[in-house]
């Protein structure tokens, strides 16, 4: 019996010879602009910056646009704070019973350095930060938290779980291997966890306008954007049954900014569950955009080539610094580009009709 | 004082110009390519048919094609139901009290032929099948559900729903305009309602193995594969406090065969929420995926061009039928994809380190 | 072999003959006040009512006490509209496969009419009035509305479900008996479905206070307890992971009123989820209280006798009306104590230190 | 000006006055019934033990005693695992900036020590044991978790915050009060942060059933009920949009246990969140519940009196302990309880016809 990887390569051989009369297999195209420069400052990001969107949604690089000039005019820009960034992976152990997995939760805390050890030890940059867990009847759920550099770190965490997996059930009896995923983790699941325990960048953005630059560029007031996000961004996705999110439309400048940076653009399925608050503060504008959850990385194969690479490069995301520095720069400038789209947007939404005739001019759909 | 869209694209117009020596403007680059044949049956598509997947995730392709591999080995392949199809806009308007908005409920229920009426007058395609509300306080969410033809319906629905609310406002008293969107309809963001009521393609995808196919081609029995999503995408998802999903990684599939097709991949977000049902039928495996928001489309300008023109031709799904069946047959290649895809990142999880190695022969970082 | 029930019956005596020496057997005893007069004016009830709470948490009494009296003290008080009432069960199905249930689905939603013969010959109340469904692989979920006249209506649903189960399964080929409930009903537990859906009445509760009248007798302001609500209601619990609901402690008010008044307290489960909604109307208080899920009966057994009775009497709930008249008088009452609840701890809150001094003040525990 | 608290009291002695013709004032009175005893064996009770449940649902008892029966007739009967322990409290603090709260985080989190005596100042029993928080735009959620000894705590961990806060605002520059409870805690809501992050005792009860047993006293198969559990609890209740829970009916056992025991039964809200898990083995039924959730106590002045000291001082939790014994005593016999009438639900409902049939016979109304 052949090992799977080698049929799946064979067959893929195979699939290839169907097609092969196909030019168009080698990629998908999709169209992209620049958009800003955005003017962000905070613990992270003190730079005037343009950024690529990448998106089938014409409407979208005007949207941001807007916020990016709005970010260009007022002091201190869109202020960016990052607040957390760890990468997780939960393993999925059956243990013998209820009071096993237990024992094994206290004596693995107990030993947390030699986890460490084991992570540390299955890459150059993965280091473990935390444990979390959780029992159900006979089941064990093991959360690992791990530092990862400039990697997005979906494989390095992989990898370290492995090896961690393979050092628990080698050192604690009555556990038995039940999967390297969990689905605790949470990959690309829109779930609670991922923005109560952290996972990703957790990344707050806001800015204060004037009234008059509310009025002037955004054609509406404080007190109507603050009102609306209350009554939609709260409410209605609240009797959705929404979790964990009250936003008009992150997934939107998200993905954009994602397919345009070589990120796994999956996560912008966490990634789209953050806050939009808003206040009105006697006519000036609050407006924050908090994203708990920016998945994304500035190393590995995808990120050395073609447009990726001189994109990161434009964006200042290739250069020498200590470990994560570039990661984080880039996670703050998603996070400030949602705040532009997203500002843009819940302004239009305020006027009868303005979406749909932004959209009639774009020639293109509307989005949320 | 200009138009908001006019200043939009004036500030574009500056932002091109700064950048104007960036070379790659154009467009991000998604490496693809053509996974199958799949077999499908069912009523909708009964075919054998290759499909594209773009991605930066190289183990997806070799892990999709397993899956599509194992479909055309059982007589029935894969075995896909399409059960619903509608597209849907919230709009949120305030209304003076509860009562008014109760009335208002009450008066559009009755008057529901003239809303389908003003539906109707703003589109060739777009028609009123639905009508749901909800009051909280003084607010009212009116959801409307559509058939949108071939399209996607983003767009149509947006144009629907602007005439739908001036015809509101009109004619009821005691109503404000809200929003054109209200969240509750709901858009790119993970809720339940959109399972609940319904809003895009509804796809039921499902498989039976026979015991000595599970064992050959995906190294595991159906008990095994049964138990692993009971533990995992049921249990898992659930304490991870995930909504209306149970799945290992719907979200991957989904963005691929998007991309490939021309789609607003930003529509995983919902998409991805759907659940993974297995049985262990005396050693057969029965596998199943629901996928009750597939949202995608065979018409509108990003269609009509390049990659995406030929892989929907190539697909079958741009040839001249009845309005909204290359759109169906489109959701039922996706679903169908997902299951592929499922089915064998599925297997591979119970087997201890399998997922590892794959993603090193790819050379790429693991999914979920 | 003895039936199930009669072995029950047997080692329930056994049990009882062990503890035949204790007097205490015979009842819980939970402390009982009356609160109000609360006036309620809207489609339902146009009435000054005092209500009765059975609590533990002896500060819930001067609580409510100060919402009914600002009720008392404005033109329509507090404005009850009862928007919706329905009971649900969900009948779980095991079809051979999604087409099969799909199949299912179409034949009996064009059989609806012999559905509503088989529920209404099943009891003198139980009407059919709806029917809801979802397929997942080969599962059928089938949710079916009732009205149920005076009854909260969870037997009676459950006996209308046993004779449509067994309509189902002897007309419909290819489906076996899963479950009398599938938990898509869904009773006791918090879902979004219900508020979605409907289950129970739902009751919108709005006042509209002037600010003297705030101030006054609330100590605080409109704009705080605006502020507060999306602060805390709406941010903090959506945070918090919560599904459908944005309250302080709408379940502490609903276990009183429900106990009071001899009702399955059980039922505050999906009882508490509601959203509060308030707003600063210059300067005075819109203060809104929106209850989609409660689930009260005044006929029964247990209605008829002691203080129960007594209860439903005073309140005006056992007079003679058409079927349901009572019921709908009591959830607005419920809906209405809700909010004079609600609205004194948001207002406790606006004040630093208040809820303690309160808690102190009644020797009780704070709440919430 | 008045107090509040001064006005509540006098207008409440006005309802008094206007309510004192009706003798019934005193109290609202539950049925209550022993069943048992359940066989509990782990790492806080090894007994068997009978145990109290107040309802109107008078087939509650013999359900639960179905499952008490088989408790005794398995060497170790149910096997009860203790596996945490807190109270929380979350205040909400309102930021100058995120910047600002990012700050006092750190802040705070360096100085937990601190923290730790402020709490323990204001409380004999109340130590803080952790500290969890969150920000959201300017706003900031701390959340306190708490050791509480034999309380509940509610009132424990409010006045430990009222000090916290206290000291927060007078240390930690620009940050306002917000509120004293900011829902992040959860108290009496449904939640994911409860179950994720801990909140009250997490119990996990375990049983081992062979088949005979099954069979004979369940008139049902292991087989069955790991189905039921799975297309039922896990997958109804994923559909229905429900958060952190899969159960049949927990709701109904704890409301029971709560009032027999005077506790603050509106905790059922979030302690009826839990996740019953099944499994065949072989034939033999492996049966388990997991409650994360309990929030019971065994101290406090409703403890002291009349039937509620003498069900805590039968159930052996008023005997002279640790501080915290006989709390975690009554935490896991409410688990235990919730293990024996799940179970035998569960196995009712595996069989077409039994759950009506029960209701019946005990002339009242079914339960889930």
């Amino acid at each position: 019996m052949n090992s799977p990887d080698t049929n799946d390569s064979h067959t893929e051989t195979n699939a290839r010879t169907r097609t092969e009369t196909h030019t168009n297999e080698g990629s998908a195209i999709v169209p992209m602009k620049w958009v800003g420069p955005i003017h962000v400052t905070g613990n992270t990001v003190n730079d005037k910056v343009s950024v690529p969107l990448a998106t089938f949604e014409s409407p979208l690089w005007p949207s941001a646009q807007r916020g990016a000039r709005v970010s260009a005019q007022v002091e201190n820009g869109i202020v960016a704070t990052l607040v957390d960034e760890r990468m997780t992976r939960s393993i999925l152990l059956e243990a013998d019973d209820a009071p096993t997995a237990f024992k094994a939760v206290q004596r693995l805390s107990a030993e947390f350095d030699q986890l460490q050890d084991v992570a540390s030890a299955s890459s150059r940059f993965a280091r473990l930060i935390g444990l979390n867990h959780e029992i159900t009847g006979n089941l064990l759920f093991l959360r690992f938290e791990f530092a990862t550099g400039d990697a997005a770190g979906h494989n390095m965490v992989t990898l370290a779980s492995d090896h961690l997996m393979d050092h628990v059930l080698t050192t604690v009896p009555g556990l038995r291997y039940g999967s390297i995923s969990g689905n605790y983790c949470t990959d690309k699941k829109a779930t609670a966890i991922n923005g109560i325990l952290g996972r990703g960048k957790n990344v707050v953005t806001e800015i204060l306008l004037p009234a008059d630059l509310v009025d002037d560029q955004l054609h509406t007031t404080a007190a109507k954007i603050a009102e609306l996000n209350v009554h939609k961004n709260l409410i209605g996705t609240m009797l959705a049954g929404g979790i964990r999110s009250a936003n008009a439309h992150y997934a939107n400048l998200l993905l954009a900014f994602y397919l345009a940076t070589g990120q796994d653009a999956a996560n912008i399925v966490e990634g789209s569950q953050g806050i939009t608050h808003a206040e009105d503060r006697d006519g000036d504008l609050y407006f924050s955009c908090t994203l708990p959850n920016i998945i994304v990385g500035t190393t590995g194969s995808a990120k050395n080539n073609g447009f990726v690479a001189d994109n990161l490069g434009r964006l200042g995301c290739r250069d020498e610094h200590q470990p994560g520095a570039n990661a984080r720069r880039l996670a703050v400038l998603a996070a400030a580009t949602v705040l532009c789209g997203e500002l843009s947007l819940m302004a239009a939404q305020t006027n009868p009709g303005e979406l749909m005739k932004a959209h009639v001019k774009y020639e293109r759909r509307p989005t949320t």
